[in-house]
């Protein structure tokens, strides 16, 4: 018997036929004889309907408010999923974020979870039943109710699993696990059967949204294995651990991300602390800086370039302008027709070929490179937008072997 | 100043314009110095469509869940109305049942409020906050979410004002108070302008529905002064209290209840204890008699017939069927086009020619009846059904001139 911690988006709830499905995943589980605690989002499009909601009242509603409209959404689908499974017959109780324990910062609608006290989740498996738990909901200090923001379900599962050292953390998904590029786009897309945290988070920050990356973070901090797979298809997912035992692949996986800009700074001074002023000020608005690429300098100045997402470049480009008195009469480019190609592996950092490999598919598909930033597990090129379909199928060949079975 | 409780129905909070019509009302209550509760009940259809949605997934849902899904209802209604508030500017905190300090039975569904330890209330009454109170929710000693059953959001206001002495309790709903007669149908149809809890009991019990007879109890039992308004119009509403000042009318209302069957039993034994077995039979079923007439005996046999509400009247007619030992072969009978009609007012009860003076009506309008019941401050008949709005228009004429204005 094993304690296995089982997460279903909103999409895997959307409706009847959907929970009846999950309500047989999870009856399946707990007839095989395991102890089972569900962990489930809203359903389908509630929590964007209760914004839009609050928004036709009040263009800028308090968050403590808000969080207690949207942890409705969680607490309807977690009563209806108990209802399904009662109808089957099993012995079920929901619980919500405060009755599960989930004791939370006071950040409103980006609160963290500090503790998750789960005697009452304790009682209710001694009483042989199934739990299922509200995601993304907790409560703070003041006894208010928080969310723990997007993709917060996500992060209540592993919490949850750690604090209860569940052996398994499964997250149900529409995808079938993680593949080594996007199975929609690149024929020979190969499902892995594991992955490591390290790579799930590069991954995950380079666009591949399987997993929210702060429960990847957590389930490395406290060792709980997830897995990713299908509600929909009953076939295993993927396996996401500490190490793993597949070496015959170098590269777990291509990934492709065009929610980058490039903002780049012409002609500044080539005198110490420039970059420091540069990006402390950037920093200073929580936007996060990727790849950056400085010139040697000539003739006492030098260029800046470097990469935030499409969403922060507009304000990025009003820090870098006329408020900010260091570059004044600086010509400031920024360019949103890029994308970024990485390829994630943590094999690749004992095989010094691997850039070039890269670089070299690149070449043979005609796309030029703009700029280049590597860490021990990754490498990221940023290219021009409208060749990051070929560049990923390219790259993909080259590391990934059309006839791989994993 | 003054602790004034309000209390808006479903309909009250619908949709954005009614929202911001019960904010608007609220605020001026606040902006008037005083210090305001305000209980909240579920938007418009939201309580039977989540009723809806579980039936689809399970006929026989739980109590539990049940509960954990509807109080959903009131958590995004009180949120709504809160973030309607702030945009107002005004300083407003919803709290949910078991933040307000509601402690309930575990009779999930059909709970009963055994306390409210109001502390949260009062601090954020003392930080100036308008408290916006989620209605029909408590939780029980397992902590879990209970709910108090239809009209409890009523009772959650009464239960406030009385945990918190308040100076009045306002009950806002779609009429504009309490009348002596339907206003829709009956001519002349009166507002009150006092009513005492005892009429307000009679009048509800027999179908005026304003408000919940529960809440009314524990008003009269608290001494809670209620008022019954409407969150439409602007005027003054109806107050229910104790004692009230106008003496010049006796009777207060004129009902209808065509919801009641007759059920009539046939040649039973004229010996004792026949009365007690048949309706100990059927109060163990929870169900309620209310008109009951026996006849004579003659012959070692009498007849015996009652009213129950019509959704009742196909249990009765199993219970005292083959299933009744006491009964077998007898002829149990059962008319569901009957109609009650009465007359309230606490007056009466002084004045010994109100019965006859209602008899009168009825005969001038050439109704026959069936069935006579009294008490202290009522008189109940019950008619052909489809006699029934003839005979209100008769009696109201009779007891209420037409040209009184309260």
């Amino acid at each position: 018997m094993a304690l296995i911690v089982q997460k279903f988006g909103g999409s895997s709830v959307a409706d009847a036929d959907r929970l009846r499905n999950v309500a047989s995943i999870i009856a399946e589980t707990y007839r095989a004889g395991n102890d089972v605690v569900v962990v489930v989002s809203a359903q389908g499009d509630t929590t964007d309907d209760l914004i839009a909601k609050a928004k036709e009242l009040n263009e800028s509603p308090s968050r403590r408010e808000m969080d207690v409209l949207l942890s409705a959404g969680e607490q309807m689908s977690c009563a209806l999923l108990a209802i399904t499974i009662e109808k089957m017959g099993l012995p079920v109780c929901s619980l919500l974020g405060w009755q599960a324990g989930f004791q939370t910062t006071s950040a409103y609608g980006i609160a963290r979870i500090k503790n998750v006290k789960a005697d009452r989740i304790r009682i209710e498996l001694d009483k042989k039943n199934i739990v299922v738990v509200a995601g993304f909901q907790g409560i703070c200090k003041y006894d208010d109710i928080t969310t723990l923001g997007r993709g917060g379900s996500d992060t209540s599962a592993v919490a949850i699993a750690a604090a209860m050292h569940a052996d398994r953390c499964q997250i149900y998904t529409d995808v079938e696990g993680v593949y080594t590029a996007d199975p929609r786009k690149i024929k020979g897309a190969v499902k892995l059967s594991e992955i490591t945290y390290d790579e799930m988070l590069e991954l995950a920050t380079l666009g591949a949204q399987v997993l929210n990356n702060r429960s990847v973070e957590m389930a490395k901090k406290y060792g709980v294995v997830l897995e990713v797979l299908s509600s929909m298809k009953r076939v295993p997912g993927t396996i996401v651990k500490e190490v793993v035992s597949v070496e015959k692949m170098l590269v777990r996986g291509v990934t492709k991300d065009v929610n980058v800009a490039r903002i780049s700074v012409l002609g500044v001074p080539d005198v110490p602390g420039i970059a420091f002023k540069i990006f402390s000020k950037i920093a200073a608005k929580n936007i996060n800086v990727d790849i950056i690429l400085q010139s040697v300098g000539r003739d006492g100045t030098k260029d800046i370039a470097f990469t935030v997402s499409r969403d922060h470049a507009q304000t990025a480009m009003e820090l870098l302008g006329d408020s900010f008195e260091l570059l004044r009469g600086k010509t400031v480019l920024c360019d949103t027709d890029v994308a970024k190609i990485s390829i994630v592996g943590a094999g690749m950092e004992t095989h010094p070929g691997t850039a070039a490999k890269m670089f070299e598919a690149l070449y043979e598909a005609d796309i030029n490179i703009q700029m280049i930033a590597t860490s021990e597990i990754k490498i990221s090129v940023l290219i021009d937008a409208k060749d990051a379909d070929r560049a990923v199928d390219s790259v993909h060949r080259a590391f990934v072997p059309e006839d791989l079975v994993l």
